[in-house]
């Protein structure tokens, strides 16, 4: 990678652009602020769009001469570094090592998303010399995709005709195994919210009360272990109902790029929790906790009953399933489990978007499909995946373009992990994907 | 009170000795230091027992001309003061407010204890003027009971000779609503131990790996909600055998005693537990969730599926429960439970002691009554304790000290939350009675 691009890669990476944290609202203005400099630089007309107190959405274009107009979706926001001691060198300072840079943001998705504009760059500077023509690039980045894209997915219908485009292109995914080239043929959706059960008025002595008085640490496991059945199966009513199951043609191929048991239980340290990994990840919903406190964390014990109880909790969701429906299906069902002496309630909700997946057979798939195998001898794969970018469904509606989903991440990055990194020939690969795909639309 | 008792009541209060918290020994130190002064000062000789790297143990005496010894039991360490946030005044500074003190520690154990060392004096000086003989009196006040005590419980068989008495004095409970006298004729024994859950090797992406990867924080829920079956009923395998039921006369008195459901429920702010208030929290054991911790607990979100989770559970028990057994069957129970893709390990323990049970018709209960009906005309009430002073069986043993349990709590004292206070009027109460059975041995 040439120094100056580097440089301006790892400018980026520093801006610690954490959307979920109201507190890092300056840094995701600056990081929006820093995008806009770098394509008026390229010579795009450029516009910060922003909604109340949301991060700010980058808007820019750069007319071109064919009539073709591509869409170029990505985010600037990245998830928070803590548990901060899991980290081998400072989240927010790029550290070079073995060919990897390390930082939060190094691939989720800063890197992938510089990866791509470098790469808009080249093709830009290469049809300039040529004195070739170029189709209208339109970019359209966000500052919250890790919290559910709420002020895009708002504003998006207004922007219909500032967002109309053939192509949709969005650089935010993995690569299969060896960077082999991966086009995401679908993606889940996810709804997210937190749930609060209060017991007692205020931590009680639990030899005092201990058996007379009702315990919400207690009562927020019994509610969170009747999410999924013994099997691990969801047990919430009416959540799976109406969902699109694969054809025969999308599980076959889901099943030929997805990772086997065998690597994932290298990765992950310890027992998959099912052997259909392509069925279960890129097909079938989830409900998860993300976390879960209550009382006494710290050293030695503290005897008490709780007075409260909190849960993170997240969904993944598949074709047929709305999302509303879906929190309201697991609202109903705790309510309906709540045990006696709690008052449950739901301080955070962000009910999110819908998951999809594009027919195997569309134009935009064999065009991808050409330039790809010319990338890569192996020729590329097609994925369901089972991580979200909420607005991608959004502005597929409101763009009318074909989503164009081809990411160069590997499981090695870590991202939403501490020590997260991005490889700079993973890097290389989304920069002459862009220009490439540019180049043959 | 006289200013000069305030004065020193507060000075002991001031030092926040959290026995729990090894950043703290050194308070713990200072406050064991500041009590060997005061009893110095009363007259007896006193000295201070270490223990490898434990909150020392003040052991002091004070030779009498009677043939009898009572031995005073207390405890200066307290309890962690947070949830900070939730403290209406700093919770290691004395504030007095409608004839109450608030700071942790104002009651359990350092009010009471200051209290009935303030009533010995007043016995003494009594004595003194009057040139009237007194028993032997000896002290041994430690600095472990918020944690079960374990340097005194291991070096107490070694102290047989210098503890040996009559009668074992200790104020560290409750009287009955309304300040009615009551003497505990039992008291439940407590144990305490860490859960930690290892799943995958990091926090994963909820997206990427939901479905597919085990997640700790929904184990621990599994593992957590096993313990009771749906109607709170301990169904943990073996938990329950052997334990010796009340018999007729204990659940009568107890049930005399007891709060009712409705002032429970007015205390607590919630639904009771049970309407069984007397035999559920005298006479039957507890697996207590202490508190638990997974994953992320911000704003916002986070989807990630956690590490790992770890949970603190105490154990309450009663006559027939051996602490290590009781102990056992929940760490079977937990091995047997364990999700799949699960590492379970106990990174703490505190084996702590059994609970035990005094027959009602024991002479030292009848000296009580007597000296209490004196002080209330009520008379006493017997009380079966839910709470523990897991050393009070093993002193019991050692010194060979009929014990004499009369405290003088009230439920508005909430003692280990936030807001802890001792009324004045309780304080006098503790320091009569002190007085008064000296003067009946």
């Amino acid at each position: 990678m040439e120094s100056a691009v580097q440089s301006r890669y790892f400018e980026f990476l520093r801006i610690p652009s954490v959307s979920s944290d109201q507190g890092k609202l300056k840094e995701c203005c600056a990081a929006a602020m820093w995008l806009k400099s770098q394509v008026e630089e390229m010579g795009f007309t450029a516009r910060l769009e922003t909604r109340d107190f949301a991060p700010p959405i980058l808007l820019a274009e750069l007319k071109g001469e064919n009539p073709a107009a591509v869409l170029v979706y990505g985010h600037y926001d990245v998830q928070p570094a803590d548990p901060l001691e899991a980290w081998e060198t400072p989240p927010f300072e790029p550290t070079v090592k073995d060919g990897r840079v390390y930082c939060r943001g190094a691939q989720d998705d800063k890197g992938q998303l510089f990866a791509l504009l470098t790469g808009i760059g080249d093709y830009l500077d290469r049809q300039k010399v040529k004195g070739a023509p170029t189709p209208t690039i339109k970019l359209c980045i966000e500052g919250q995709e890790e919290s559910g894209s709420p002020a895009l997915i708002k504003c998006a219908p207004e922007l219909r005709k500032e967002l109309a485009a053939d192509i949709l292109l969005v650089c935010d995914t993995s690569a299969a195994a060896d960077l082999r080239p991966a086009i995401v043929a679908g993606l889940r959706g996810v709804g997210h919210f937190t749930v609060r059960l209060k017991g007692p008025n205020r931590d009680l002595h639990s030899g005092e009360y201990g058996g007379i008085a009702p315990n919400p640490a207690q009562a927020m496991a019994k509610l969170l272990a009747s999410l999924h059945d013994d099997e691990g199966n969801i047990a919430v009513a009416g959540f799976m109902d109406g969902i699109e199951a694969p054809t025969a043609d999308e599980l076959e191929a889901a099943e030929k790029s997805a990772v086997t048991v065998e690597a994932l239980e290298r990765d992950i340290g310890t027992k998959a929790a099912t052997r259909e990994i392509a069925r279960k990840n890129g097909f079938e919903p989830t409900i998860e906790i993300n976390g879960v406190h209550s009382g006494y964390g710290g050293p030695g014990s503290k005897t008490i009953i709780p007075a409260e109880a909190i849960a993170k909790i997240s969904m993944r969701l598949v074709p047929g399933q709305s999302p509303r429906r879906a929190f309201e299906c697991v609202k109903a069902h705790l309510e309906a489990h709540l045990p006696k002496g709690m008052v449950l309630d739901i301080p955070e909700q962000a009910e999110g978007a819908g998951g999809f997946r594009l027919p195997l057979a569309s134009p935009v798939f064999r065009l991808a499909e050409e330039v790809l195998d010319g990338m890569d001898a192996r020729g590329a794969v097609f994925q369901w995946d089972g991580a979200s970018i909420p607005v991608v469904s959004v502005l597929k509606e409101v763009s009318g373009a074909a989503p164009l989903i081809v990411g160069w991440g590997q499981a090695e990055d870590r991202i939403h992990s501490p020590n997260e990194s991005y490889g700079f020939n993973q890097f290389g690969k989304a920069r002459e994907w862009a220009r490439r795909i540019l180049e043959n639309v």
